[in-house]
């Protein structure tokens, strides 16, 4: 699971990253490397911070069955982009919104606060 | 080719993202979803803004074929993150700030300015 060290990685400009760093951030970008896993998290995050979303609000949006939306749900939440639980009938699913962070930060230009730690 | 127009999307909380947005912005994330293509952006990346450095550089860092790198290299160019040039012997490669840039605008919580937009 990936998500909640937000120190994990210098930004991608600052220095060249070293294998393991890699490694673990190629696992989150695979992860949004998909459309239908995209257009799930962004109906997710857009419910706002502190939001979350039924899997029953997610599946009709698609022309997928409901195994495979909880398959691409699943590849969401082991990256660390999302979390879940289960309620009833139904999961609920909201964002991680420092893991979407820490990918932003990653991807900017170092700033001199960065270049001088 | 991506990454010169920087206006495609809304920031993934800011609005559920269409298919066409979606599968666009999947191809720039699938891109950097891989090790050695997130190593190779970094050690380009690193040169800083304007800079640029030659594949006779980038591939006695990696384990691999000359024929890889280069593969993987196209990948990258092909998202629209990098570009090159041919020089003699060697080709050239330097990130495209722009393309980065509209990722972690894209994947930041959205501002009152795009809320109002």
């Amino acid at each position: 699971m990936i998500g909640q060290d937000t120190a994990c990685c210098p930004g991608l400009a600052s220095a060249p990253l070293d294998e393991d760093q890699a490694a673990e951030l190629a696992k989150v970008f695979k992860a949004l490397g998909d459309p239908v896993r995209l257009r799930l998290l962004s109906m997710i995050a857009s419910r706002g911070e502190g939001g979350e979303v039924c899997v029953c609000e997610l599946t009709p949006a698609f022309d997928l069955s409901q195994p495979t939306i909880s398959h691409h749900l699943k590849l969401l939440r082991q990256a660390g982009l999302i979390d879940c639980e289960r309620r009833g009938t139904w999961v609920y699913y909201w964002v991680l919104p420092a893991a979407l962070d820490r990918l932003a930060v990653f991807l900017k230009a170092p700033t001199a606060v960065e270049a001088l730690a």
